[in-house]
Parts: structure tokens; C-alpha cells; sequence
């Protein structure tokens, strides 16, 4: 749907100047650990604070399976008749880099609608997760005790994306070591961590907050951790700079699409039909395919 | 580490011709299913058949964090002392895009070096796990009975990936359920699809199997169906159909990475920095930015 996008491209430039006044946390986390009640908390908050609030939760599923998904959609049910709150789900399911994109794009319609608070939730695996949580301002990473081995495998990736990491299901047996885990974690990476890295973390220390989502234990304390980030990126300058990472990766994404779109509709009908037949028998590597192609590996040196 | 990969690209180019001998079969699905347990069966009776087995498991989480995975790579233990099995981790952290391309490197490797069935193990989520399973010319989808509400989202994207479904722990309550939904999930799919998919689905209706890994239960049933998934492969054409597709995927892949490279290695330096910090301050929109650097969105076009 290369015109859809093209339109919905036109409107979102129209909204563009509207944009940029949402702040936006990413909510990410193994499944199991309750993001969704949480979620439905931290909304309850900030509508108190009379804010419209948005909440798109990125859903690992096909766009044609809508009915896996409306467990979670019923937990937000009490939300659902306050015409100030927003739910959305997305699919992650589509072109590479897509749901980055798309996400990004709901994002900002309603940051343009004046929804002063955005919520993201993702599932936190694999690579678009991670590109979905750096849409958000501040990060937290959600986990719970009790989860099975293979869910533990899950989370390894997620701490270092962290700004704050929240142990929900605080009530349960095992809390307490989950939490001294993660203290312990933090304390290794302000150790280890590149020179860079550790001045920031010298000036955001990671906390790692308590919650139960299912009777509102410890939102509150979350809330005030929220605030103390928002502000640290504030003063320190970083908010800034994290805007400017986030538009630098999705600008090098729609170069990616477009400048292969604009290779591909260059070339000579059938040849990469062609080469995609001599790959697959063996005859060409994937990189002699490029070179037949005119295109270097290296790319760096500006030669073809 | 531009040289390196660039180094890596020349020895798998050193290797392609030795390549295409490797049956590799796909094992996904969400966590907590088995699947680990259920590859080690697998491995033991293609070593059986006295083949060389590859096991490519991809894992959701950070180089820096190998102690998660450990608990997995510990129910492989029984494999481990045989010298035919080789058993690599991959961790799925990087560059968009960076984890198929390295699991397909991988599988070219093992290809090369003479292991007849390389088993490649993704933890079913998001879009770069289900480029990884196209790598494999047959993909189990491993679902277990009494899974969590949110386990069952993270699967729903999987079923139309499959080639055959794998219920593993079919011991416990609910096993019959699971199948029962599977089957009836397969008669709407094979009723509903459009009319290319459902010719290749009357040649070939999914299967629905039942294992229990840990006492090795339905395995051999499950081997005889990857055996005949192989061979209506092979006669219907649809073999070399799949690696040309996985070859096109893998081309445009490169492409898009060169194609980057080599545009920003062209641009005046502070150019793109420059735009990145007027689009940051909502001066332009991402698809102004991209006008300015002479990129239209349609890229069809061919123009500018």
C-alpha cells in the first residue's frame, strides 16, 4: 500500500507542528508479570492529574488473530468508558522495521490530539520491542516473581534499556530476592558499564520499585520515580538528545525503504529475478549478487 | 566492525559452494512449551540416522548476559559430549535486521561443514523470529497445554508460519482442547485463505501432533512427518520455491544495508545531523527531511 502510506505520510506532516509536547513512557516486560494492570494504574494517575491519556499496547500477534488478545483488553475494562482515555493495540506482525514505524505514527496523531501522557506497552523481546521502547522518554521494565526459566531468558536483554525497573506481583514469595538480584545487577553495571555510560548512570541510578498493580500498592511511589526522571532528562539535557536519537533512527529506516524502492525500480526488468535464481543454485554468493549489482559491501567508500 | 563483517563475507563466499546440502528444520513457539527438550529428542534420532545435527538456538536477550541462558543450554546436556552434535547460542540484541543475517551465516557454516540437519530454535516472537524460521525448509510451531492468558498472545501470530503443529507435554489436562482448537483453527484457515495458499493447502494440510519430550513420546510420529513434509517439498516444486524466496529476503536485506552506506558516505558531513536536530525541533517533518535529501517517499518513481 505504497499510496496509503504516501497519504497518511501527507497527513501526519500536516500534525507534525502539533507534535512534541506528549510525554511518553514505554512499559516493557516478559508476559506474565502484569504490564497490563499496571498500566491501567499509571492511566488512573495521570487522569487524576486531569491529562488525556493514550495507551497503544504493541501486541506479538498477526492482525488477523484479534481474539488472543482480548484477555489483556479486558483487564483495562474499567478504563474503557472515560472518553479521555485512548486504547490502541498493534500488531507486530508485517514488513521489517514496520511496527517501529507504525507505532511511531500513533504516537504522533495523539500527541497531536493533545494527549499529554502516552503509554507504550510491548512485549519486551527481540529488536522492534527494544526500537518501541526508545520511543518513550522514560523505560520501564516490569518483572514479577516466580516466573519460569525460560521467561527469565526473556528479560536478559531488557535491564540495560531500563530507567526504571518495577518488580510487580510485589506481594508473592520471592520478591525480596528478585529485587536484591537486581540492586546487585545495577550496582555491576555502574562498574563495568563504558566511560560514558557511567557518568549518566552516576546521574540516574536505576531504582528498582515495588509494585502490586492488582490493588495499587506502590503506584504512587512509581509515579513520583516517573516525575524525578522526567525532570533528571530534563536538566541534564538528555531529553533532547534522546528526541535526537529516536529522529535519527527513524529517518535512516525510511532511508533503508525508500532508497531500495528507488534501486529496485531502477534496474532492468528480470535481473534480480535472475540473480536470486543463480544465489539459489549455488552459481553466486549473496555478495557477488551485490557486486553484479553495482553495489559494494563495504558502502563506506562511496564507490560502486 | 565494518571490516570484520566485511571479512566474514568473504569466507562465507569461500564456503557458498559447499552449501544447500543441509535439511533445516525451524522449532518455535512461545516460552515454556519444551521446545529445548523437544530439539534434544530430534537431535538424538537424526544422530541416529548417523548425521552430523546443528543446533542453532536464537535467544532473546543481550550478548552480555549468557548466565539466563544457562538453564536451557543445561537440559542439552545429554548432547553434549558428542562430538557430531554442534550446539551454538545466538543472541537476538544488535542492528535491526542483524540476527537472521547472522543465524543465516551460521546455518551456511554448519551447511558447509558437512551437518546434514541443522535445528534451528527461535522463541516465537516478533518479526526477526519469524524471518529466522523462513530460514528452515520445514517449521514446528510447539504449543503445551495450561500456557498463562498471556503466553497465548504471543503465539497467535505463529499457527500461519507452520508446517507442522507440535502440542508438546500432551500428558497433562487440556492436551485434547489444544488439539481440538488447532484442528478446527486449520479447517477455517484451509476455507478462508486466498486461492494460492489454499492450493498449496490441499497438497499440504498441517498436522497436528502430540509429543511429550521428556520420555520421548510421539517423537518418532513427529520425525515421520518432517520426513514427509521433506518429500512433498521436494515433489511439488515448493523446495526451490522457498529458498528462493529466503534468497530475494536475503538480498534485499544486504541491499538496504549497502544502499544506506553508501548514501550517507556521500552526503556533505553535518548534513544529516543538521536535519536530524531541525526535525527534533518539529521545524520539519521526518518526510521534509527526507525531501531535502533529495529522497521522494514513493521511491517507485525512479525520480531524484
Amino acid at each position: 500500500m505504497p499510496d496509503l502510506r504516501h497519504k497518511a505520510a501527507g497527513l501526519l506532516s500536516y500534525l507534525y507542528p502539533y507534535t512534541g509536547r506528549a510525554y511518553r513512557i514505554g512499559v516493557t516486560g516478559p508476559p506474565g508479570t502484569g504490564k497490563s494492570t499496571l498500566i491501567s494504574c499509571l492511566a488512573r494517575v495521570y487522569r487524576g492529574r486531569h491529562q488525556r491519556v493514550g495507551i497503544i499496547a504493541v501486541d506479538p500477534s498477526s492482525p488477523s488473530s484479534g481474539g488472543a488478545l482480548l484477555g489483556d483488553r479486558v483487564r483495562m475494562r474499567d478504563l474503557a468508558g472515560d472518553p479521555e482515555v485512548f486504547t490502541r493495540s498493534m500488531a507486530t506482525r508485517g514488513a521489517l522495521g514496520g511496527v517501529a514505524d507504525d507505532t511511531s505514527s500513533a504516537v504522533e496523531v495523539l500527541d497531536a490530539a493533545g494527549y499529554g501522557t502516552i503509554l507504550i506497552e510491548t512485549v519486551g523481546v527481540g529488536q522492534d520491542e527494544v526500537a518501541i521502547a526508545r520511543l518513550a522518554q522514560t523505560v520501564l521494565v516490569v518483572d514479577a516473581p516466580g516466573l519460569g526459566d525460560d521467561i527469565q531468558a526473556l528479560k536478559a536483554g531488557l535491564v540495560e534499556i531500563a530507567d526504571i525497573l518495577v518488580v510487580n506481583k510485589a506481594d508473592r514469595d520471592g520478591t525480596d530476592q528478585v529485587v536484591h538480584s537486581y540492586q546487585m545487577v545495577m550496582e555491576m553495571a555502574a562498574a563495568t558499564h563504558p566511560l560514558d555510560d557511567r557518568v549518566e548512570r552516576e546521574l540516574w541510578r536505576v531504582p528498582v520499585c515495588q509494585t502490586v498493580a492488582t490493588d495499587g500498592s506502590g503506584i504512587s511511589d512509581l509515579v513520583s520515580w516517573i516525575d524525578a526522571h522526567r525532570s533528571y532528562l530534563q536538566q541534564s539535557g538528555r531529553l533532547v538528545e534522546r528526541e535526537q536519537q529516536r529522529v535519527r533512527a527513524e529517518l535512516e529506516m525510511l532511508l533503508r525503504q525508500a532508497l531500495l524502492a528507488r534501486f529496485l525500480a531502477g534496474l532492468e526488468p528480470g535481473k534480480l529475478d535472475g540473480l536470486v535464481v543463480r544465489v539459489s543454485g549455488r552459481e553466486l554468493t549473496p555478495y557477488q549478487a551485490l557486486q553484479e549489482l553495482g553495489i559494494s559491501l563495504e558502502g563506506s567508500d562511496g564507490e560502486s
